[in-house]
Parts: structure tokens; C-alpha cells; sequence
């Protein structure tokens, strides 16, 4: 029996109420050694204080040493086996550009690349187009059509756009066409079982009518597809936790991986102040609201150092608004650490805090990375928040007698 | 292979003794932010010293949020996974008023409910009729004979008894007959596979029967029968750890999950000094010892915030009766947390120290949730307690070469 297993069999329908605030990229490094990470050299009189209530610790997202993306990362975060559930990344873009995947979809994540006379890869990423030549592109293999099957085409960023078929009886277990190196040819979508051979040959099919139609727009004259994936089948999060679920997100791909495991989205504005806002307006109507702060993530891939400071000091700034809703259980975490010293995420664990009138005791008294490390919660895998949660709202019942 | 596999494997016989003092939900919770918990409110110089020579760490006792029964919460404690190996309700209800089970009986939680003239069921509990009265009714239904089985009826307390059937061929494998709402009809004892339908043939047999002897007494004019089940076939942990273990507790519950994992029963008082005087007498014939003290759990329970502090108080004033008698190794440890503020078990880790010639350095210097915090066992899962402290009584052999 897995602890999901276990929190389906023991999960109680209260009234309590439980807010997972998400600071995206959290955790930090210091720029020097011995210096103060981004949250420790940030000013947050109010989460200092709830880490001082509450009870603090360091959640692993994944495993030590592992750097997750943002899909496994929030996967986690709400409970899930990243290991175990997987999005597979045309998923992942997809819903990343909010794009509605049915259930019976195939979304592939595509790269316009440059090809040379002999049809070798000279470019993976197409010498990066500006955004606004991808989104033309798209518009023009949008034209392509396929027997029996819907094709949309979206753009993303630069050299990457979504591809999705729909369609009855289409399967993934497509391998990637994108060779990984230049000087070869982009590869033909190939099944890698019988039964994936009739939407691999419509992906084929797709790939030939594609370089006809890029045939004149050097550098981007060619595309491979990677990622080919169906939106996994993920148990919700209401029938798991028995929880009405709220997702307070202003990037697509967040609010896609909140849709994903069934939450509603509701609709906020594009300031952390106005996602503040959103969480008082909804407040009486679910049980558990997670609320996503991006740009500490964004600052943090900058390696803006400073930027992430002041990220959290207008995070901090607006928890009495969040505390004055009265809620019964608080946490604060990030999906995963993105230091500004390593312009990207990284594998370091994650300060979380629980705040509940009967969290624990321990001995943090202010939130951050050091503070975390010495904290009741201890190192935690990211899987657990959300037991630890439920425990907290009194959500769960006894196991056994 | 399971960790159980290996300690099996590696366990070694040595002179050394280990002793396991339970205080029954020792964790706690402050009654208000930043306050201090019942352990650490407690003066408890001697248990202090042994956290100050020894190492200290918070036990899980299942998983982290997921607030246990004594029964997993204990198996965990002998080393055992308590999601692998359940007891069920029946053998546990059975075990905790001191019934011997056979291996080979079966054995179900009654409830005693009531009824109206339709046969639909007006209270689950039959108003909780005092514990008298339903001994005077269990003598009843003890005249209840069936074919080829000895049928035992035993009193428990309020409207709950255990119903035992002993004979050849009985198998668990039978739903609850408890409706779980009023306004129902009890149900049959239905098999849930084949080979179960003789055994729930019996119960149905029992109950048609008990239906009749009950009919005339109005409140508890019917009965229900819940987590029927058989002994679970535990390993032995004389077998897996090869120590001669002896219990010291003086709760019925608590001497039989002992007796379920192999340990020999010592007789001893009811007050916990005797329970050390016990100790004392049996220390020459066995290894290993569990001595449980109860009543930690029972005034948390009560929310008697103060009386669980002088019951650690008056544990730890024993202590000194405990280490002259110089054991090997000493850990001190709940099975799980019963803060007075929530008057119940709850999923919080459970305070814990390691005392041996050879156990460790850490940072802890007292016997607190707070120290503990960062004690050098960290936060760790109660069923690797039995691999550390076989490991601190060096008989536990290495691993490979």
C-alpha cells in the first residue's frame, strides 16, 4: 500500500482550511561563501513570525542531488510521486501556453530547426527566431491537414511551438525525431510499439507536408518534434484529500499542472497583490487554495540576486492580508530552489514552514535556508507536505487502532 | 531485499542488553505559540543526562501527518512495517482485554446497537450502555452454541465486546456487518471470497441467534461485528533479532502486541515503580526489554497538560534505578504523541534518545522536542530504532565485505 493509498483511506471532510502559498525558485545561495542566501538577507518580519508559531524544515523535491523541473517539482509539492507521475513534456508545453489537452490528445513539443541542402541539420534551435517569426510560422503550418484527425499548431517562445493531434484511437510511445546533434538528419517519427504505428505515421505524414512548407524560411526551414505524450491519467486531488482545490497561478504552465490534478483555476490578475486579492475573493468557496509566486523564480534564473530579494519582501508584505482571512493551516515553500548565484534551479532543498495553531515546537525562529535546517520538520520529501498539511487542518484520521 | 531480511541475517547473540522505555505518547505540543511542551516543561535531570551522553532524534512512527494507532505505532517501535503487517481490529480488541488467542481463531470487535420494530438501526452504540450491563449481556450471549466451534464472548467496555470462534478451518476474509449509519438494517457477514463463506455462514448463524437472546433488551436489543480477522502470522523477534525479550506493561493491549512478536510477559505491578522493580528482578534472563508506561498517553488523552508532566517527572526519577543496573543500551521513546492540547493521538515525531558506551556526538543537551530536533538521529522511521539499538549493543555484524 502506498501513503497515497493510505491518505485516500484516512483523509476527513472538515471545514478547516488550508493555504500552500509557493514562492517559485525559493531557496537560495549565498554569493559568497559564508554569506546570506536571497531569503536570508531579505527583510520578512511576517514570515519570520509564522516560522517562529509554525515549524520549519527542508523539503527535497525530487531526491538529493536531483534538480527538478517545474512539472515533477509542483507534482510533488501536491502530493504526488514525481517518480511515478509523469508529464511527459509535449504535456508540459502544451498546457504551459494553456492550451485545453482532451484526454485523447498527442501533443509533441516542436523545434523549427535549419537544414542544409543535403537535409543535415545545420541548426537545432533555428539560429533562436524572435517569438513574432515563430508565431508566423506556426499560422503556416497550421495549414497542413491530416485524414481523420484535428492538427493545431501554437507558438511558444522563439524556436519552440506545441504540436497536438486529436483523434480517436491516437497512442504516445513515439520516440523523438530531433537527433540531438547537428550534421545529421532530423530523424522520421518512429513507434516503439505496433500499436503506435498508425499515429506515428500520421506524425511522418505531418513532418514531410511540414518541410515542403518551410521549404523558403531559412533559418527556420525544418522542425523536429520531441515529448510525444498524452495527459497522464492523474488521480484528483479532490478525491484523494477530499479537498475543494483552488489554484491561484498567473503563468499558463502553472495553472495547466493545477488543472491537471483538478483543481480549479481561478481567474487573478497579473500582480502577487491582485493573486492576494483573488485568495480573499474565493476564500469561503475551497478547502485549499495554492497560490504561486513566479518571478522569485524568474529573478533567480536573471541572477538577479537583489530583484529576488525584493521579491519576497513584497511576498512578505502581503502575508497579513493572507493571515487575516483566518485560515488554519499555512505553508510557505518554494517547487525548488533557484539560486541567483547558479542562474537556474538547483538540487538544494527547498525552507518550508507549517503554520497551524498545533504545528510544534522547535527552535527556528526566522524563515530561511539555516533557520530550516534545525526545524521540527527536519529534511522532508516534498511528497509529505501535504500529509503533514492535512494532519495539521485534522483532516486525516487515526491509522489503526 | 527488506531491512527485516538483513537485520535477520546479521543479527549476532551477544551478552549485551538492550532496554525500550515507551512512555506512551511522550511527544507533545505547547498549549500556546512559543510555549514550552509537557516534556519540556518537566524537570527531568536524569533523562537529560542520558539525551546529553547519548544521541537524541524524532521517531516517525508511520509517516510524516499520518497519526497512528497503539498497535502500528508499537510494531513500528519492535521493528516491524506497520503497513506490512496489520493487526486487525478484532485480534487487537481481543488482545487488548487479555484473551490468549489461538492461531487459528477468529476474532471480531462487537458493538452492541439498537434497533426499532422494522430492524433498522436507531443508534450504533445502543446509547453506550455502562460496562456492566454489557457483561451481564456478553454472559447471554455466551449461551449462543454453534456447531463444531467454541464460541467466546467477552465484555470490553460500554457496548463494545469481542466475539471469538475457535475451531478447524476458520478463516478471516468477512466484511463488517455494521451498517455505519442509523436508519439501516445490520448487514450479513458477507465472505469476500469463496473459502471465507463457511466461517461468515457461522457468524450469520450467531447473529441470527443473538438477534433473539437480545430481543427483550431494549437499549442493546441487537449487535454488530467488525474487523473479524485471525492473528497475523508476525515473525518472531527472538527469531529476527535473536534476543530473549521480556515484556514489562501493565495495559492488556499492550502485553499482547508484545505477545503477538514473540516477548515472554513478566508479571509486575500497576505503578510504574514496580514496573522498574520488575525489571530489576528479570534483568539477568533476557536481552532485550520493553517496559511500557501508559499513563503519559492516558492524561494526554485527557488534556491533563499537568498531569502527563509529572508523569514524565515521576519516569524520570526512576531513571536512576534503570542505569544501575548497567545496561548496554538504553532508548527512551514514545510510540507516538498524545498532546494534552489535542486531547488525542496525533501525527506529530516522537522525542527520542540513544544511550550507549558508543551511540554518538550531537548537539542535544536535554530531553526535548526541540533538541531532539537536532539530535544526531535526525528524523527517522520508527522501525529503523531496533536496527540502531542492536547496532549500539554490537550485535549486529557487518555488511559485505
Amino acid at each position: 500500500m502506498s501513503n497515497f493509498d493510505l491518505i485516500k483511506e484516512l483523509a476527513l471532510q472538515e471545514q478547516t482550511k488550508i493555504v500552500m502559498l509557493v514562492m517559485d525558485g525559493l531557496g537560495g545561495l549565498p554569493l559568497t561563501a559564508g554569506g546570506k542566501t536571497e531569503l536570508e538577507t531579505a527583510h520578512t518580519p511576517h514570515l519570520d513570525r509564522l516560522a517562529q508559531e509554525g515549524i520549519c524544515g527542508l523539503s527535497i523535491p525530487i531526491a538529493r542531488g536531483i534538480t527538478p523541473g517545474s512539472g515533477p517539482a509542483h507534482l510533488a509539492l501536491f502530493g504526488y510521486d514525481p517518480l511515478r507521475y509523469e508529464i511527459g513534456r509535449g504535456v508540459l508545453e502544451a498546457v504551459g501556453i494553456g492550451f485545453e489537452l482532451g484526454p485523447e490528445d498527442v501533443a509533441a513539443r516542436g523545434n523549427f530547426c535549419t537544414i542544409d541542402q543535403n537535409g543535415l541539420i545545420t541548426d537545432r534551435r533555428a539560429g533562436r527566431i524572435p517569438t513574432e517569426e515563430c508565431a508566423k510560422l506556426c499560422e503556416l503550418l497550421q495549414t497542413i491537414q491530416l485524414p481523420d484527425v484535428q492538427v493545431f499548431v501554437r507558438p511558444v517562445k522563439e524556436h519552440r511551438f506545441v504540436l497536438v493531434l486529436r483523434g480517436k484511437g491516437l497512442t504516445d510511445g513515439i520516440a523523438d525525431t530531433d537527433p540531438q546533434q547537428v550534421g545529421l538528419s532530423p530523424l522520421p517519427a518512429v513507434a516503439d510499439r505496433p500499436e503506435a504505428q498508425p499515429t506515428a505515421d500520421l506524425f511522418n505524414t505531418w513532418l514531410a507536408r511540414a518541410r515542403e512548407v518551410l521549404a523558403d524560411h531559412h533559418p527556420a526551414n525544418m522542425a523536429t518534434l520531441r515529448g510525444i505524450a498524452k495527459t497522464p491519467a492523474l488521480p484528483q486531488m479532490g478525491e484523494v484529500f477530499k479537498l475543494r482545490c483552488g489554484a491561484i497561478a498567473t503563468y499558463p504552465m502553472y495553472r495547466g499542472v493545477a488543472k491537471l490534478v483538478g483543481m480549479e483555476l481561478l481567474p487573478t490578475g497579473d500582480t502577487v497583490a491582485s493573486e492576494f486579492d483573488t485568495l480573499r475573493e474565493h476564500f469561503s468557496n475551497y478547502d485549499f487554495f495554492y497560490l504561486h509566486v513566479k518571478k522569485t523564480d524568474s529573478y533567480g534564473e536573471d541572477g538577479n540576486f537583489d530583484a529576488k530579494v525584493h521579491m519576497i519582501e513584497e511576498v512578505d508584505a502581503l502575508i497579513p492580508r493572507l493571515m487575516e482571512l483566518r485560515p488554519d493551516v499555512v505553508a510557505v515553500t518554494g517547487d525548488h530552489s533557484t539560486p541567483a548565484l547558479l542562474r537556474s534551479h538547483s538540487w538544494h532543498p527547498v525552507p518550508t514552514l507549517v503554520w497551524s495553531a498545533h504545528a510544534g515546537a522547535d527552535a527556528a525562529t526566522a524563515f530561511s535556508e539555516t533557520e530550516c535546517a534545525r526545524g521540527a520538520l527536519g529534511h522532508f520529501p516534498a511528497t509529505e507536505l501535504m500529509p503533514v498539511l492535512m494532519a495539521n487542518a485534522l483532516r486525516l484520521a487515526k491509522f489503526g487502532a
